[in-house]
């Protein structure tokens, strides 16, 4: 039996004021009577939280009131400008940093590109550090209020410490990003796995949004997924969960770019598509080889018609692991091609074991990498509420 | 964002009762003062839930006192006779019936073994009425308070119906047995997959006693896996998560029961062993293929050299998905060599992806198909806790 205690009653205190603020959020506007009915607290504990929460500048009243019988009560509402994240989605070659208030809005957003080969990691944060800065001074008169700063990052991450553990994207080992962006710009900092702050978001605010266990999976230069149950982040021991790329379909299969043999995502990586096609055709993009199967021409077609049982076969796998209600598909290779969500969803539907037949649902990502961006900005609010408030 | 309310009074004041009586099963004998000091709830609250137990008489006062300053304080310890369960194992030829006392001691064990292919279920079941009936019968003067009955079922179940919703082993599709067996005995009972049930008792008698973040796979018939967090089961949405044995390994591969081609389990469940071993051999079960495999013979050291190395997969892949701190791993298979836990151990930390490398431990079941049945008085402790305290 773990020592760990669940329930203590500060962190009672704190989730009932994390409940109540999220159910403003998601039902807004609201009445303090329909939050009492809802979670089952006393009016008297909603009254108590609510006024804390509008101490801060979370919320407000509106001037709009419930239309049911008795005595007009306000409705509460968000206050989105009143705690905004500066997000960042790092990637292989280019990084997008944006400003996202409190209900989710992308206000500013920067691309900025870089050459990772050739740049070591500080180099390469001095450039997003001085991008920040000018954000944040053009909106200078926005009356806008950032809590904090959150990067997402392809690879290992030690959320805990803030460090980016080992990133074969980014060639970063042992990076401490979370010191290193406190001691540059003064924010409270969050950093995340890129997958994991996807999946978050998609729970949240796209596709998964009424799922209560979502997967999301990404499909690019490598495979990744994250499990998202109850808006939570299922993160495992050392937040690492959701590795589908480097599970192993044959010991003695293709050299993966892990050193091991027969990876799932040496069957479709980008890269693994792109070395195959090489045999046939000098092509240095996964863009050509969709082009060439767009035209029926046999060798890409063979080709993505094997990524396509592939993609099928990982959903398949992290279905019998997860056994999810929803999977939320994306990354570069899903939006090649805009049939793949039709595509892959009759592929699934033959390679599924009877038993998960019926049980959950696929859909192609619509926010794409904004989720990034979303999925940063709702860590650093969780973050940020539960130091402050 | 999901609708389900995480913490409502109720379930708080029911979750404290539930965290003082787990403290104290774990930590017994224990004052008072020592149960509101890990918690952190005040003291009268910790007095209050306390009588309550023992109004239920699952706990008592003992006659040892606290040694540190200040007054002398009475210890509690629990009645472990107070909450007794029936708890079935069902197998595929046989079942295990025994009485477990709250404190997870199996007090009584009959062993009923049946020709599952000539039998329909309700002939089973009535025999294991029997045997039931015969067995308490026998203990009515040993003073014990039986609460509830379970059956751990090998296959999938919807533990919240109480139905075998498809057994392969047993050959059971859609078998209400919950229904069945409240009809036939009267006592409350709860159904649940075998593994799952083995993995809560791993979990909190067993070999991941003092893991947070635990699976148990079982290789036999099949190959099935269940995680563990904090002492509660990982369900997914139609609790069918970690169905190993049926992810895909090659989507071209051998024929699998299922079905389907190229499943994990067709590599080495014990019926694909076999299958293999009869090309060269005439052999019906795993025990020749391992006796002839100690003997040194070529064609068994093949078999068994690629069952070290799919176990392997099967655990490093696990471990992907899940990031456990823990791994027990048990079944027919892994007990027919005293050799296996050290074997194992050597060929995951060859195959497995270096981000993993000593997050994790992999032990042998000690508790073997006993933990099956304290699993499943487990659940019946909490069901019983839930509805009536």
């Amino acid at each position: 039996m773990s020592e760990i205690v669940k329930h203590d009653q500060g962190l009672m205190r704190k989730s009932n004021k994390i409940l109540i603020l999220n159910l403003i959020r998601e039902k807004r506007p609201i009445s303090r009577a329909e939050l009492a009915k809802i979670t089952g607290m006393s009016p008297t504990s909603v009254s108590r939280i609510v006024s804390k929460l509008m101490e801060f500048g979370l919320i407000e009243e509106t001037k709009l009131t419930s239309n049911g019988v008795g005595r007009k009560a306000s409705l509460l509402d968000t206050n989105e400008l009143s705690a905004c994240s500066i997000s960042i989605y790092l990637d292989l070659d280019s990084c997008i940093i944006g400003i996202v208030d409190f209900d989710g809005n992308l206000l500013k957003e920067e691309r900025l590109t870089y050459d990772t080969e050739n740049l070591i990691w500080t180099d390469i944060m001095n450039r997003v550090c001085e991008t920040v800065k000018e954000m944040v001074k053009a909106t200078a008169a926005d009356h806008i209020k950032i809590v904090g700063l959150g990067v997402a990052v392809p690879g290992i991450v030690d959320t805990h410490r803030g460090v980016v553990v080992f990133s074969p994207q980014l060639g970063w080992t042992g990076v401490n990003l979370k010191k290193y962006l406190e001691e540059e710009l003064g924010y409270r900092v969050v950093i995340e796995n890129a997958i994991k702050a996807k999946a978050l978001a998609e729970g949240i605010y796209g596709g998964a949004k009424d799922s209560s266990r979502a997967v999301y999976i990404n499909f690019g230069s490598g495979v990744g997924s994250a499990l998202i149950t109850e808006d939570e982040i299922f993160r495992g021991t050392t937040n690492s969960a959701g590795e589908v790329g480097h599970t192993t379909m044959d010991p003695n299969g293709k050299l993966c770019d892990c050193g091991r043999r027969g990876c799932l995502q040496t069957y479709i990586a980008d890269w693994a598509l792109i070395q195959e096609a090489q045999m046939v055709k000098d092509v240095s993009t996964v863009g050509e080889i969709f082009e060439a199967y767009f035209s029926k021409e046999q060798w890409a077609v063979n080709i993505i018609k094997r990524l396509h049982t592939y993609i099928g076969v990982a959903i398949c796998n992290v279905i019998c692991m997860y056994n999810p209600d929803s999977v939320i598909i994306g990354g570069s290779l899903i939006q090649q091609d805009s049939n793949m969500e039709a595509i892959i969803n009759k592929r699934v539907e033959e390679l599924i074991w009877e038993p998960f037949s019926n049980t959950y649902q696929i859909k192609e990502s619509k926010l794409g990498n904004k989720a990034g961006l979303l999925g940063m900005a709702e860590l650093i609010f969780n973050d940020y509420i539960a130091t402050e408030l």
